[in-house]
């Protein structure tokens, strides 16, 4: 499958086309940025990491019965994947209060929820992408009820499969962020990625950040965590 | 029903106790805040109109279904109410997009939703009352799921009644905001006030603002606009 004109180029990866118009190469680079683009930098190595890591669990999502827009994995840092038009939302689950939720609703981080919470956020860079609720989502005609439906069960799928997996690797999962598209015919499918930049990984001994907050926070250590995720999950 | 000890000053109503537990007396201040607190004022003849108001649309409400804490008008600015314990939530209704509402999602003051959205703060005014949706009421164990469903069916209920009557008076119901209470054996009732304070109400032919946006964003003719949706709703 050859690499054609490139379609988007985001913060952390570029898409392409490909000969094939139901399908698109994405190609994972090493920009990272937090605070929705105010601090930017760079994580040596990120991009193979993000890029294996989201193919390997996209693999296992599959087999669990959660369909993904993952094709083929082409190289270290470049995967084929079904092109979608993706639902404007940011559909984040928590099982641990982390980050802006603690800070907003007065919840010590590191709070465990009797069960997990989903949100979405309006996916809007200028608007910042902000919180919403599943009625805003439709006045805001970002998903249909029924497509909503779809992406919860979804989402609450993907948080029980991903915990119980990553726990084998000593990995708590506190919170991600998914994203989802409509293939062309409409069926939603689990799309974007699933890594150390979308999802915040602890360390379940000592609590230690396997993620995107060593960089967000300025703790330093961060191409060695993503190194050590890609190596739990992988053995690489 | 005597006044007794004040239980508590709010920045719009002072609540006291009376001899009967299960009872608290109301008593409407003129005095007004926008912004959580940050601007205050006066808005003279307030607290007879949001009293007299708020009487009549809860008299009105429990006649269509939807029970309130609404006992009995003692004065021009007193109502025996039902005591109760508020849930920490402001449940708010929106027909046409309208305040804060407008900035956070970019859409136009004035666009009028398919169908209402809903939506809770978290009442806390130190964190500023934020936005939440259910699963977050839920964790923060701000109310049950059954309750999140009676005041859900309940909020809409008072949409529908309201809108319908309102329009009679020429006024259109833009947003509101509702609070609920448990009485002592858990039962859920509309609690609070509903006025031009916690309504947006527009003049249905001229879109003139009836309600406390004049306040807020220092139109001027508050005084008289409330005077105004008093003598439509009451004849005085
Ligand atoms: N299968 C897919 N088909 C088409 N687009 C996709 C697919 N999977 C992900 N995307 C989109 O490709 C882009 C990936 O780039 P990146 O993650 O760097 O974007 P970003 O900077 O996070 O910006 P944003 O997500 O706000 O567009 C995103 O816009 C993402 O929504
Ligand atoms: N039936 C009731 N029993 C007990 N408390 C009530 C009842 N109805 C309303 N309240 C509460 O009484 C207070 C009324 O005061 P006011 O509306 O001035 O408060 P406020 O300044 O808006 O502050 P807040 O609502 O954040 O407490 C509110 O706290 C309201 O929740
Ligand atoms: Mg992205
Ligand atoms: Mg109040």
């Amino acid at each position: 499958m050859e690499k054609r004109e490139q379609l988007y180029e985001g913060k952390a990866k570029k898409v392409y086309a490909t000969d094939d118009p139901n399908l698109v190469i994405v190609d994972y680079k090493d920009d990272a940025t937090a605070g929705n683009g105010a601090k930017k930098g760079t994580i040596r190595g990120k991009g193979v990491v993000n890029n294996k890591v989201t193919n390997s669990l996209m693999r296992m999502l599959e087999k669990e019965g959660v369909p993904t827009h993952f094709v083929e994995e082409l190289s270290d840092r470049e995967t084929l994947v079904k092109k979608v038009s993706i639902v404007p939302l940011e559909v984040i689950v928590r099982n641990v209060a982390a980050g802006s939720f603690t800070a907003r609703l007065g919840v010590k981080e590191g709070t465990r929820f009797d069960q997990p919470t989903l949100e979405y956020s309006f996916k809007d860079d200028d608007l910042g992408d902000p919180l919403i609720n599943h009625y805003h989502a439709l006045a805001l005609k970002a998903a249909t009820v029924e497509e909503m439906k779809t992406i919860d069960t979804y989402a609450f799928q993907v948080n029980e499969v991903l915990k119980n997996y990553l726990r084998q690797y000593n990995i708590d999962l506190i919170d991600f962020k998914l994203e989802f598209g409509r293939l062309s015919d409409g069926t939603i499918v689990l799309a974007d990625e699933i890594s150390p930049d979308t999802c915040r990984f602890w360390d379940a001994t000592t609590g230690a950040h396997l993620d995107k907050d060593l960089f967000r926070r300025d703790l330093g250590g961060e191409v060695e965590a993503y190194q050590e995720v890609m190596k739990r999950l992988l053995g690489e």
